[in-house]
């Protein structure tokens, strides 16, 4: 079959996906909901058609296994996720689901057997919308779940528990669903980029060679409320003003330092807002990210001294509050330098790319060596419905995959 | 009767009134409610107790004539409200009421008769906090009460027209209510400066020389949203950060024009704001005033103009709407002089004050020479609990307006 057809396979799998939702006329599969569910139940068909040992574990996760030729080998496990956030696209997670199935499908069609299993995993949930925690599946596989998350609650009330139970899973059993971690190969995961990168120096796909770690402050600004028409210019202590400044501070820090720091303030809110009333207290989050720890650790350090200087210059009272913080994820050297590889011999340029976006492999690199493939996206757009791929770019991205399991199945032919 | 005794009287009154509230634990008393209905029979029978020729009119304002002692003269209006904001103080509005009611008690004791009426006024609706619209009863007595305004409705979706009836007022009835334009002497209002300056300064007292204009402006901005961890600073359009450099923009403009202007951001909201996603879009507000017409169309120009070009270099879309606009009034230039030769006389500086504030003094101005009394307010706070007047500065702006009084009378002694 040719990798054209492959391509547009995938497309046509992605589209199906894409019309289960929780509601009509866009695509929304939060974890555990019916949409998920049936969502799961589809690519299950899919991987029993293409001849998988297949099963649904117990938080939900859809896992089909190819076995090795061997016995005693290693897994390589292939996964992404198929849970959405709202008014999602059809790309992000799917892609990876659809394009294992695929490289699965090609290697049986060929009657491979590899000196490793492959076990393909549609995780049923990274996004975290339902809960507000993310990695729920990857995490459970990776054996690290917390068992406290359980408690956690959805908007209705509902726990955790209780919707892995109402979706058909067992809440008490998720232990058992961890993959050993002598038993890892490593993962590989194909992703849309969600960014503009590859869009912008048009090159369909990318090797990730880290994931960047992130810190999430929540800041206060602290000034005195007044009548816009009353106080004088020179009499304020205008919270907006300040937050502003800080505003312009982060995006200036982030933009001149040649260094790979992001620095974003997503969210900004003025308590008791009214056009006529000098804003007196401005409650701001600012999200920092970096894949060099130090560069995090150094760019989080100066916004905080530059949002203190621009607060004490003003009056402002100033609190900063670290809401969460997630380390730098380094994929791993040899399996991406294969990837880089693969590339390479497929005629495409190697642009190694830092991934912004967190993703279930931050939960398996604690256990396994971790490797991702990114492919190009239509202007960088993602969660959003406009989120697009050309079926060119999974043609290319089908080819290096594939030299990409061929390599690792010479490497791995001799025991380690 | 000494000013510090008639003083402390208008204390204990303004606290009774404070006890009137829609709510316990606070001061809100909007139109029409009954709390609004129950304040106003309390200053209806402190008239009656003056010996006042009472009356409450169709739309609810109470209204108290102390007649001259000749026919065909022409009235005096001393007045301001008695509806509050939510959860207010007890100075802004009363006061006014209340030191006109202890200036006509202390004419009435001394047995004056005076060459003009006095007509004492505690309008039911200067806030508009119910409907939205400003100044009900002093249009109502000034003869610019729109009709289309009954059909205007409050949260409960009760017409004002209804709500009006059911406060025991007549809706039918409101333009009989008018003085006519021929019988205005003049409007004098006493009120809180709701703003810093007296304080800042150590003055009790000051004149008002002009209510300022307004222009109120919705601004959007429009750039592409984006993912915080995967769009690098150099291809973002971020419409905060558009937004940021336009707070700051006007904040400059107007603390450096040494020229009256005002402007405020007081309203800023993000939408589909995440902490994690690089802001899309932005609606603010700014409020731009001045008393002086040239310095506000000036400075909306410039401003409109700033933000523009902050928006052009940023690749963002803007768009400039203007909301509201209201002209400034200018205090009649004979009735103000009198006020300052009184503040003169009583051993004050004379500050001339802007009051950026409107006040029921814009809507009488249609049909009347107006003039007002500012009072010295605790750390120029207003529309908060916290809201104070020391006992001290109402007796310096008894004095003032004693002697203001007797000029009027002086130069009224002789026909006009």
């Amino acid at each position: 079959m040719s990798r054209d057809l492959r391509a547009r396979n995938i497309v046509s799998r992605i589209r199906e996906l894409a019309s289960i939702s929780e509601e009509e006329g866009c695509i929304t599969r939060r974890y555990g909901t019916a949409a998920a569910v049936r969502a799961g139940e589809k690519v299950l068909e899919w991987m029993q058609g293409a001849g998988l040992q297949t099963r649904v574990d117990a938080i939900g996760n859809i896992r089909g296994v190819w076995p090795s030729g061997q016995e005693g080998v290693r897994t390589l496990v292939i996964a992404s996720h198929i849970d959405t956030v709202v008014n999602a696209g059809s790309w992000d997670g799917p892609l990876g689901v659809l394009m294992g199935l695929d490289l699965l499908e090609h290697i049986i069609r060929q009657g491979r057997r590899l000196p490793f299993h492959i076990e393909l995993i549609a995780f049923c949930d990274e996004e975290g919308v339902r809960f507000h925690t993310t990695y729920l599946g990857s995490k459970v596989v990776a054996g690290c779940f917390d068992a406290a998350t359980l408690d956690k609650r959805d908007e209705a009330g509902l726990s955790l528990r209780e919707a892995i139970d109402r979706a058909g899973g067992d809440a008490g059993s998720l232990a058992k669903e961890a993959i050993r971690p002598d038993d890892w190969l490593g993962y590989f995961e194909i992703h849309i980029e969600q960014g503009p990168v590859l869009y912008e120096k048009k090159i369909p796909v990318a090797p990730v060679k880290a994931i960047a770690g992130q810190v999430r402050v929540e800041i206060l600004f602290k000034g005195m409320a007044g009548h816009a028409g009353t106080v004088p210019m020179d009499m304020r202590r205008d919270a907006l003003c300040g937050a502003a400044e800080f505003v312009l501070a982060a995006e200036k820090l982030a933009g001149t330092a040649d260094s790979g720091l992001l620095a974003t303030v997503g969210k900004l809110q003025i308590t008791h807002a009214a056009s006529n009333v000098i804003p007196g207290e401005v409650i701001c989050s600012v999200d920092i990210r970096s894949a060099d720890m130090r560069i995090l650790a150094d760019g989080h350090e100066r916004l905080k001294a530059l949002c203190q200087a621009i607060a004490d210059q003003r009056g402002l009272e100033m609190q900063w509050k670290v809401v969460q913080q997630s380390p730098a994820v380094i994929c791993d050297a040899g399996m991406t330098a294969s990837l880089s590889r693969s590339i390479e011999k497929s005629g495409y340029e190697v642009v190694e790319l830092v991934s912004g976006a967190g993703h279930d492999a931050v939960a398996v690199s604690v256990v396994s060596p971790v490797c991702m493939l990114f492919v190009r996206c239509y202007k960088g757009i993602s969660h959003h419905p406009d989120e697009d791929v050309e079926t060119e770019d999974l043609a290319a991205a089908l080819v290096v995959a594939d030299e990409f399991i061929h390599q690792l199945s010479e490497i791995w032919k001799y025991p380690h």
